[in-house]
């Protein structure tokens, strides 16, 4: 779900360790024939997609209802409404990977986060109480989305992702997935049911402000601990 | 300001490095008869001070009038009334280091942080915005008080704090501070002004969650990035 720089990211990935990929948009034929750079100066979804011919695209309906595991990679306000369009029963039992953050561009930048989706709540749990039977497992929404797929990149893979969700059995699956990614399994830290996603969404403010303070983004945290 | 824990941490460092230290309070004879374990279990203040006779204690108007230094380690939500309570006259043209916290226990545990305190406002920007000639420098706010003055006793000193503030003078007479505690100049990384308070008192709901998933609060996080 999701066609900007973070859903490419994965969908690349997915499709060099062999699986099959549709992304989803909320228009097909409006995504195909938008010929702006993005936000950020990113060449048009177009130009990536001919370049990633093994790359479906469908509605955020098709996408979710051709998914096994489905990833959210929309921008975190429009989220919900995208999942709405794909359709509960596209979701149901299917394991939702949320690593989108509840981005409040509207009171100037950097973006502070949607009062709503945030401090006593989260994204991650809004979108779990919205859809009871899909099991969300809330990751990777702490860094730059080249780390993401390749950790390795940085300080030889040696720094830490978080995942959180309510089911145990979707966090083993996803855990996997990390690892087929180049995560150490010591790395993936665990911080328990989806409410956890208030702190990993909430420390999305001050990951902005170390981007904004060295102008790299290309960093990650790594958690250090008396043994 | 303030005679919890975190206070007592950075009495007892002052006093090893040679400064003079007055401890604020609210009301003084009624801390001195206080018998009781505070809320995490530890022994009541006037314990602490007779093992610690070199530290004097005396109201928030005393301690901020005594101070050339003054070190905010009140509780967050009490901060801006001790500061009041000092008295502005005490407060003018003095370096404050802000090492607290805006939590919010209201609303459960772990707690999450003060709405009007967070997001779009910090707790740093609010004590420099209602004290506008007090050189606000928020800093140590993201860990456990124990490796704020000691960072040595983790990965060789080898991790990451922050500090943020307008007074580019305050600031470097702070970080000169933290070198004294052990700090490595390369591990003090300055965000910024004031308003980057807002990143570094928004970490704290994903603090809890890494405490509360790993049972240990002796750690820290450390930023590693790609060069």
């Amino acid at each position: 779900m999701g066609t900007g720089s973070v859903g490419q990211a994965y969908a690349s990935k997915f499709i060099t360790l062999g699986y099959e990929v549709m992304m989803g948009t909320r228009n097909v034929l409006e995504k195909l024939a938008d010929s702006a750079r993005d936000v950020y100066g990113n060449p048009p979804f177009s130009a990536w997609l001919s370049a990633n011919k093994s790359v479906k695209l469908g509605t955020f309906q098709e996408a979710a209802l051709f998914g096994e595991i489905i990833l959210n990679a929309t921008m975190g306000a429009k989220s919900l409404e995208a999942l709405k369009m794909a359709d509960v029963k596209n979701l149901n039992g299917k394991i939702l990977i949320d690593v989108s953050n509840p981005l409040d561009f509207s009171k100037g930048l950097p973006p502070s986060l949607l009062p709503e989706l945030s401090n006593t709540n989260s994204l991650g749990e809004e979108i779990q109480k919205t859809f009871p039977d899909l099991r969300v497992v809330k990751t990777q929404n702490t860094m730059w989305n080249g780390l993401m797929i390749n950790p390795a990149m940085l300080n030889g893979g040696d720094h830490t992702t978080f995942i959180c969700g309510n089911s145990p059995e979707a966090k083993e699956a996803v855990m996997e997935i990390l690892k087929s990614f180049g995560w150490q399994e010591g790395n993936i830290l665990d911080l328990g049911d989806i409410s956890s996603a208030r702190g990993t969404e909430m420390y999305l403010p001050l990951w902005l402000r170390i981007w904004g303070a060295t102008g790299n983004g290309a960093f990650n945290i790594k958690i250090v601990s008396l043994k």
